[in-house]
């Protein structure tokens, strides 16, 4: 499953909590696009901000919306008796595979990482997805580290958080990274300015914000990096360069996406969990005018 | 509440959870010194690694042991609708008092920071502290927005993270600050090595890690601060050095305090709770040999 496009959704909110209705619309949105899996509770899910009940229906809400495409859950939690509590309750929910960052309070050696993996991989029995991103979790695993993980049982597949912004380069950092893993695990590759730079060093999946909301356009891309055909991978994400300018304004793409969902009338236009607070609304106004410009789908 | 020695404990842990009779013997240590408060499920307390039932434990072992001292309870968590849950189990286990800081995921704005606790603050109906603790948190607080918050009803104090190194420059960033907020809300000192300098530079309180483990070697610097005795502050905090370089090797103090809890006796000297792993062997005697050098107790 860690391959293609893996789209994150947003987990829409109201002020009573999870907004059923706006998820499982944003979700038929997906599934009816066809794309490859879901990977809810992502960042951009909202994982962080979250109660344990609220997690534990969001898994439940997308297995149920989800019929055969499969859905990653994100188990990221500070303290690693939190992540088995919410590794076990996903399980329970049906999660076909569990996603794992490296969430910091203190900060964390590699020693403590790579235990907190460990751990994890003993008592789950879904493939494990390694979550590299250090701008919100304040980890940065270095290469080694990520080859002593993705060497432990059950772990399918790596998350990182871009690559360089040369194409050769880019293509050098996957060969290094790939270079000290073992041969079955998959790199996918986030932060979506970076997808088709991604995609064209050989990433196998696109963990894709873009694609949690316009899983067409984002599958387009995907789909020509399946064929080969890399000059359309490139030319198809750098016609998306409004939408990342809007995403690097905003200091990320949750607050954007949150806009984009209200914008088309998928939730409310205030639908993130507190104390994350919307667009003020002449920003709403500029990320519409982004999606017509762009026709995102 | 707001003044004085205020302790921060650790949460002991083995493998199976908290660990209760250390923990008890910790608390112990600080009643029978007489603290001036509790400070339980601070950082030092490990609040971002526990779960929900076991943070409502630590609370109510607390409030059974601390007879007439005052318990402050971290209610810190990076999602509004989880905080509000932790304040009512707070609540309900008898806290006095309620420790919030502003843990982020995403990069969090003023207004977000101020929604939170302007939300906290009409959900409750015990005194607040507001937590200011940037390493951990990654959040800054500017003084106006300490302003905003102070203004709030049920702030009773700011637990601030430190002051310039300088005995003029502390007292005026004390002064700044206090230029802000209400009459009513007191300022406490953080980070144990500024705590001889905050206190002379007119701060009420000390949060503090060492004292929430050395309680009598504290209560020595808050009582010479309360009798207006400024060198003796100095010349007690300063003859703790190699204390504050043990925390700065470590990282912060939370390793070193959970080694000195294990040399004393009262834990297992593997006492935190994962991810985080306790300090090498020979670490843990270089703790012991600054206790015996320091007299600490």
């Amino acid at each position: 499953m860690f391959r293609g496009l893996s789209a994150f959704p947003l987990t829409p909110c109201t002020p009573e909590g999870i907004d059923d209705a706006g998820f499982l619309r944003i979700l038929e949105r997906l599934v009816s696009a066809g794309v490859g899996s879901l990977g809810v509770l992502g960042s951009t899910g909202s994982y962080a901000y979250l109660t344990r009940e609220q997690r534990k229906r969001v898994a439940a809400l997308a297995k149920q919306q989800a019929g055969a495409i499969p859905v990653m859950v994100s188990i990221g939690a500070v303290g690693t008796a939190q992540v088995l509590q919410l590794a076990e309750d996903a399980q329970h929910a049906g999660a076909d595979a569990l996603l794992l960052p490296a969430m910091s309070y203190q900060t964390l050696t590699d020693d403590e990482v790579f235990g907190l993996f460990e751990t994890v991989s003993r008592h789950v029995s879904v493939p494990v997805c390694v979550y590299d991103n250090p701008g919100t979790t304040r980890f940065t695993f270095s290469d080694d580290l990520h080859g002593r993980i993705a060497a432990l049982p059950r772990i399918g597949s790596i998350k990182i958080p871009g690559v360089p912004a040369d194409a050769a380069a880019a293509h050098a950092r996957v060969q290094q990274l790939r270079g000290k893993i073992p041969a079955g695990v998959t790199l996918g590759v986030s932060g979506d300015a970076f997808a088709g730079l991604g995609l064209n060093a050989g990433c196998e999946v696109w963990y894709s914000v873009c694609g949690g909301l316009f899983p067409h356009t984002a599958k387009a891309i995907t789909d020509a990096a399946a064929r080969g055909d890399h000059a359309r991978v490139t030319q198809l994400t750098e016609r998306l360069a409004p939408l990342w300018a809007l995403f690097r304004q905003h200091g990320g793409s949750i607050r954007v996406m949150a806009a984009a969902a209200g914008v088309l009338g998928l939730t409310q236009v205030d639908c993130l969990p507190r104390p994350l607070l919307p667009l003020p609304e002449a920003h709403c106004a500029a990320v519409a005018a982004v999606i017509e410009e762009l026709g995102l789908e």
